[in-house]
């Protein structure tokens, strides 16, 4: 491409993922410009660009030229840090935009920041999105998940670039998801079930290692073969290799038993259960996740408390096949719980921010490119097609039938962890989310009969409108409605 | 008194709290001044303390002749309502306070509300605590739990009157906390805490209705006696009383059966939960009380909900007695877990706040005045008396030796309920607490081989020192120590 002419896209940040997004965009036929604080990395990326077939990039080493190169309305997309660096860099680059121009912030940002952003740039009319990008490095330069959240204007000036440059299954792996926030709300919830599915993953692993004493060739197998099945997904895959993997670096045994049992994490699954707290949505399958890698990290208290704390003296026996198979099925109806959580808390922050995304479109999206890609989104995707309002994914006609069919073998499976003393937290979390929803009368009458006991808290009744309080102890009267006396006094 | 002499203290803010606050004050011997925005309650209160034995208490409808009656330094309580109505009230107090003078905001406040207060006047050297007050109206009237944070020359000041008014079991039920922030975080676990036991005791009220079909009146009689031994606590004393309480508005039956099963809940118990997440520290018995609240709301869909997913089509039997025997032993491990995470968040934010708070003094005013009052905070106490830095409450010798005396019980009544079909979110999630922790290698390794999988996110290894990535695929082989590259590209 001539040196003067214009860039159909410009991409600032050049980290890993920054350069493979970049070159991604480029191998699709769009020219790209690409700059960095920092300009090696510049340098790096062109380098990259003509190795990899003179893809249609350039780089630039300052701000003003990057921003020059760019046809109007400019599309930038930001793949720098998230926090600090998200605004120094939209401070340094707003400057040089003008009215139209379009601000893309490819980070997994925590969606205020975006929604501060946004209003920021609002008297500029710089429009600006929050896009989730999913996949990692490989994703980003051969097909992420995109989860953009802003103006539908912007969305549609962008829409032929990430269009192409999504994963392609069932169609691209992007979609207009909401207005501003949306998109890093779709990603961080995509990150929480993504440690829910790992975390379920883990715990079928100690059980089928533990109590069935599974070889990793054994456990690889077993992976490989659900592979095949409705489990069918990226994380089930690479467990399989996992498992299969020698360790070259002491010629002995498996990598995976090398590895220290501390998880790191990177802050978007706390978010997660943070904002399921703060939306009144219940996500125990996911804030079990969250605590395991919390818990895994006191590894040194583990290790004291081992030495005292001893569990059941015996093992239950359970025929190794039929262990697996239970495990199986398990692991399906703890997954649909944990997907439940996640689409109905999508769901209460696009009412409350009044987002309007499409639960349907989220399934779809993740199809591919995304680290919790799988064949059963297929089956939520259509939940939400056959009914958009869906109160939950486990009232589907198809998905309850499914988990009914299982249901069994899922309570063998947690009945035998708990004879064990081996702990699943998230399996059993996704149980009691089950068994919590499909109670018609739950002992929330008891807890609230103790709040009004010690709190004057009032209660409502299951014969008769209105507000009530009691005085509970002996010699005094239930005193009825006294929603004239909550305004008052209480 | 005489109208010109000074007050010892004054109380701001005259709902039902406020009022008994300023009654118990006087009662004490203590001259208070009393104000509030709109004058009636000022009379109410005035009348109050009349009918009550003349007691010494003035009120003021006023800011500014409310503050001029105080003596110096002034000491002033504010129980208003939580959030901007406290920054209003201390807008229009602090103007006409003066150096050394003392404002205690007594509500349910956000804890880094009462920092930000106590940075704004600063300024001015108005000193402020932020003081957790629990009881309920009976305890502000009668000696509630107080749990003050915030200048140590302020505690000083204001010890003398709260020592006092404070419950007296095991000497009065207050303490100085720390600094500014840590009264209020204290609070707030209590209230995380008490959310954890009221969820826990509904749970055990559903399995004994539900699966040992016991009536109210042996329900009352089983909580009457459980209250007399390692249990003892005002929840399961009131919860006796609970299910004694015929229901004298429809002359039939007991109340706690026509109460509906949907439970309020005002805030506090949230923030526990996203504070425990923000500290890194696994709270899931209080995060499933909390969830708990959430499904009971959703009340319609779990009716709709019943109406398809079926649970188990058969009970297990089980003798009532040794059911009864069980579920108190799973009741008290269940809750020495969720007391364990409770004291775990508070110590993780003393430790990042630097409040030094406690935490044998912690459980100790815990003893009286507040609502998870209970003779076992005395072996809490005791636990951190002989080791204040203990890394969890399980492994104090004297709780592990309670546990693994009932952990056979505790694991029947979770089997029961997972094949009862009857969640137990609470229970279970203590036990999956339990067995977290006293498991010396977790699964966690896989989870690490995951990241490091699709996120290149590393990990250590158990044989060696160092930072490891693999490149899982056949191709690659296991490259080392990678510090370097983690500074430069990851």
């Amino acid at each position: 491409m001539s040196a003067s002419a214009l860039s159909d896209v410009g991409l600032y940040g050049l980290a890993v993922m920054g350069q493979n997004f970049a070159l991604n965009m480029a191998s699709h036929g769009f020219s790209v410009s690409v700059s960095n604080r920092s300009p090696e990395k510049v340098d790096a990326t062109v380098a990259r660009a003509k190795e990899e077939g003179n893809l249609p990039l350039r780089g630039f080493k300052d701000p003003k030229s990057f921003v020059d190169s760019l046809s109007k309305p400019r599309k930038i997309v930001l793949l720098v840090q998230a926090g600090a660096a998200v605004d120094a860099t939209i401070a340094t680059l707003s400057e040089l935009l003008e009215e139209g121009d379009i601000l893309v912030d490819g980070g997994n940002e925590w969606f205020p920041n975006s929604q501060r952003r946004a209003k920021e740039l609002e008297p500029k009319k710089i429009m600006f999105v929050g896009m989730g990008v999913s996949g990692g490095e490989e994703g980003a330069r051969n097909g992420p998940s995109l989860m953009p959240g802003g103006p539908r204007e912007a969305y549609d000036a962008l829409s032929p670039i990430i269009s192409k440059c999504a994963a392609q299954v069932d169609g691209p792996c992007t979609t207009y998801l909401g207005s501003i926030g949306s998109g890093n709300y779709v990603k961080m919830v995509h990150n929480g079930i993504e440690y829910g599915d790992m975390q379920l993953i883990a715990e079928v692993y100690d059980v089928l290692k533990h109590v069935a004493g599974l070889t990793n060739d054994e456990l690889s197998a077993t992976f490989t073969d659900w592979n095949q099945g409705e489990l069918q997904s990226f994380l089930i895959e690479i467990t399989a290799v996992i498992f299969s993997r020698k360790d070259d670096l002491t010629s002995s045994g498996h990598v995976v038993d090398k590895i220290l049992d501390k998880t790191g994490m990177k802050g978007t699954g706390r978010w997660t259960v943070q904002e399921a707290a703060e939306r009144s949505t219940a996500a125990p399958t996911m804030a079990a996740a969250l605590d395991a890698r919390y818990m895994s990290g006191r590894k040194g208290e583990r290790v004291e408390a081992a030495k005292t704390l001893k569990g059941p003296s015996t093992i239950p026996q359970v025929p190794k096949a039929q262990l697996i198979e239970d495990m199986k099925a398990a692991l399906y109806c703890s997954k649909i719980c944990s997907y439940a959580q996640g689409m109905n808390l999508i769901k209460a922050a696009s009412e409350h921010f009044e987002w309007g995304v499409d639960l349907g479109e989220c399934a779809r999206i993740w199809k591919g490119g995304c680290i919790i890609r799988a064949a059963f989104l297929d089956d939520i995707k259509n939940a939400y097609i056959k009914n958009a309002d869906l109160d939950n994914l486990l009232v589907d006609p198809f998905i309850t039938s499914q988990i009914l069919e299982r249901q069994a073998a899922w309570r063998r499976v947690v009945t035998l962890c708990v004879a064990s003393g081996i702990a699943a937290p998230a399996m059993t979390a996704s149980l009691s989310y089950f068994d919590s929803y499909r109670r018609a009368r739950l002992p929330a009458n008891l807890v609230q009969a103790q709040r009004d006991f010690f709190g004057a808290h009032t209660y409502e009744r299951v014969d008769k409108e209105g507000v009530f309080h009691c005085l509970w102890d002996d010699t005094h009267k239930e005193i009825g409605d006294i929603a004239g006396r909550m305004a008052g006094e209480l």
